[in-house]
């Protein structure tokens, strides 16, 4: 293996210290692909930190990167096949050997192999597993047969353990002796009863502390979490998050221990999680995690939400069609009416991004959720009398006209009221019904402060200078 | 200190898992206060995890939480304070005497110091200093020196070091000889030259493999990745996430190693800069962290946004009023145009999340801007080929004009290529001139489908219905 220090060479410091990656580097590797140069290719690349490597594969063109892996794909670390996004992970699988993907799983800590062999294509998998040996294979197996997004799958297989009569002595010796077949990283010392359940964990640092003769459960913390492994990642997240852990034992139904998970797993998992709440809240689809990725994969995950936004587009008109007589008299209302509409639809926004974020850090609970509206409520009518008073100020003046002022003013009055109900109600109603609160609710905020700033505006406008 | 597995005992699994806050827990928190119960108050709140009091001090309404704090401040561990948010920490702490900050500020460890520290109130901070004990406050008082949000206020102090002659033997004895000097957690032995610089690390997995008599060089990792104390504190997160650490050396202008960043900080930065992204696209200012937390901190993050939101909405209804004949003339135009624009936002506000995420993931880069300009651009055409055909078809049957048909169909058309195109420039743009690229882009962005999608409907309908 190369020098560490020498792998981050094509890493260039902006100049507010960014580690971003230099565009040169990346005109270097598309050289090679050009010249077809396979020990140019490697020359660059086989060096890099497997991220760095899968960070250049991502930068470039799908041509290119097929191109590479064509040339040293089976000369790549098999880190670089765990680094990379899982449709571009797709991509490359399908370009490699069954053989070669095979060894590159065996390769793999068990919680990668497990990750990366979910994107090996469904009528490749049993030609790809056959390639696997058989020991690996087994855990490979067992750890594909949990469902994806859970703890079994986050796992991996590989943990330290020790009977709850060992001393710290003991410990060492073992750990001495078994040597190579202990996980690469690992920061407790899970205490097991006979039967393999977890009674707590002793830290690195406290065992490092003391002296040989030292029991091990003197320096025990008992278990704070039990993860089984069907728990939902994100509610790992949670507890990795809250309780500040860096691992924890993963027990099954019987609450056995199985394998581990470490805090770098989850720390992938939070970014992901939260991708996807800024991507649900703004009507972008995420299943199958290839939004952004191509043409295709954009439509399918942006024409649906387009089209329910189409449908409630043309419902909240339905209200607009309603005055069309009061409009054809004053056609000042129809300019003025999308002021309205936007400001209505801004103000939900707002409320709903702090609601998604409070739900998701788990401040929006059923023990605070009365206190919340409201004053999500109160914010909505201020800035409704603030924006409703500026709006009929340079209402008033554009068309010199105390009632379109008037209609206008109370109309935001109204709306920006709605906007702050809708915005919390939306998400918290989703959450209720067990769906994600974050998942197009702007489509329906948006329709309802549509809906309700045109009716408003011009139901007001009608009453007040028509009857 | 009670047992950590009672500590949770408050906590229920609810069906999906969830370790959610027992409402009835929190009922009796709340019936303690009314009775000014403070011994029943500690012994329910003391045997906590400080995570769960913290949990718990966040969900009650303000009043009470001043009323427990009243109570028992002083009695609750020093780690509750330094999980509670900033807004809540900087309300408890004006409740607490001097002496009482200065004692809990010198139990916590010296990255959660100086994050407690820095919400003391400014005119309170000189007499909570004084009452810090002198070696505590010396390291604080550094620490405070570096700007927020910065690698030198997450790192800690404590951390391991040793020479690089040293053997695994030496280290173990040094480490069972100092004891309680040591970090509480550690992950890595940093190896240092004379002049204290890091030269690479010896994690504790294969230090604890090895036998007695091998030399730390030969288990050292070199140097990954070198923090400056100054640098931003999502670019370190960035750098965690990505090369998986799970602690760094963090360092001087000279490269002498000054304190160790653990990935638990990281975690809590990685969700603070999410949330902060949902935030700023929704035009929620999030500066002083007081967005939701109550009326007037919600105003001050909001109202500057809405009103920008009303100057831009005013411009884009100029265009409307300049087809103001038009619209006289066939006021079907008044219903459909805020559909045009409505399909426009939602197409610009979907672009405008993936680009988000894409540059917080460092995924848009120079290297591939011009290929995502142009995916992002298709998209939005195809999609505007597809809703500018239906809308056409349903305004065609609706209204029975051929006219409003094929301009309502080709306003689509222009309007979602528009917004593909500004969903993408406009972050890009931000993020080009050093700003936040989500900080209301959304509402940057809105503005411009709203003013192309007026003009081009309304000019269209001129044209093709009038002339």
């Amino acid at each position: 293996m190369a020098s560490q220090a020498t792998r981050s060479a094509h890493l260039h410091e902006g100049g507010a210290g960014r580690h971003d990656i230099d565009p040169a580097f990346v005109a270097r590797v598309i050289g090679c692909v050009g010249d077809r140069d396979a020990p140019g290719l490697r020359a660059l690349l086989l060096p890099l930190h497997p991220a760095d490597s899968a960070e250049v594969l991502h930068q470039v063109a799908p041509d290119i990167r097929a191109a590479v892996v064509h040339l040293i794909g089976a000369d790549l670390d098999a880190d670089v096949y765990a680094e990379l996004s899982v449709e571009t992970r797709e991509e490359v699988l399908k370009l490699l050997p069954a053989r070669v993907v095979g060894r590159l799983l065996a390769e793999l800590d068990s919680d990668d192999a497990a990750a990366v062999a979910a994107d090996v294509d469904e009528e490749q998998l049993d030609e790809v597993l056959a390639n696997v040996p058989d020991e690996d294979r087994a855990v490979l197996e067992q750890s594909l047969s949990f469902e994806e997004e859970t703890a079994g799958r986050l796992m991996q297989r590989e943990f330290v353990a020790a009977p709850e009569h060992w001393s710290v002595g003991d410990a060492i010796d073992h750990m001495r002796k078994v040597g190579d077949d202990l996980p690469d990283r690992f920061f407790e010392i899970y205490i097991v009863d006979p039967a393999w359940r977890p009674l707590g964990a002793v830290a690195l640092a406290p065992f490092l502390k003391a002296g040989r003769q030292v029991p091990l459960l003197d320096l025990m913390e008992p278990a704070q979490v039990l993860i089984r492994s069907d728990m939902d990642q994100e509610e790992v997240a949670y507890l990795f998050s809250k309780y500040h852990l860096h691992s924890a034992p993963v027990v099954d139904e019987g609450g056995r221990i199985k394998g581990m998970i470490t805090l770098d797993d989850i720390v992938t998992v939070v970014e992901e999680e939260r991708g996807e709440d800024l991507l649900a809240l703004a009507g972008v689809g995420t299943d199958g995690d290839n939004a952004g990725d191509s043409v295709v994969g954009n439509l399918r995950a942006r024409t649906p939400w387009l089209a329910v936004n189409l449908f409630t587009a043309l419902l909240a008109s339905t209200a607009i069609s309603m005055f069309e007589a009061t409009i054809e008299e004053i056609v000042a209302l129809a300019v003025l009416m999308p002021i309205v509409a936007s400001l209505g639809g801004n103000t939900g926004t707002q409320t709903l991004a702090v609601a998604v974020r409070a739900l998701a850090q788990r401040d929006l609970t059923a023990v605070n959720a009365a206190r919340v509206i409201l004053r999500e409520v109160t914010t909505g009518s201020l800035n409704g009398l603030i924006f409703g008073l500026l709006l009929a100020l340079v209402a008033g003046l554009w068309f010199q006209s105390a009632g379109i002022s008037l209609a206008v003013g109370l109309a935001v009055v109204i709306n920006l009221t709605a906007a702050g109900l809708a915005g919390i109600l939306v998400p918290l109603t989703l959450k209720r019904f067990g769906a994600d609160p974050a998942v197009a609710s702007s489509v329906f905020v948006t329709f309802v402060t549509d809906l309700i700033g045109f009716s408003a505006f011009l139901g007001l406008a009608t009453v007040i200078l028509l009857q």
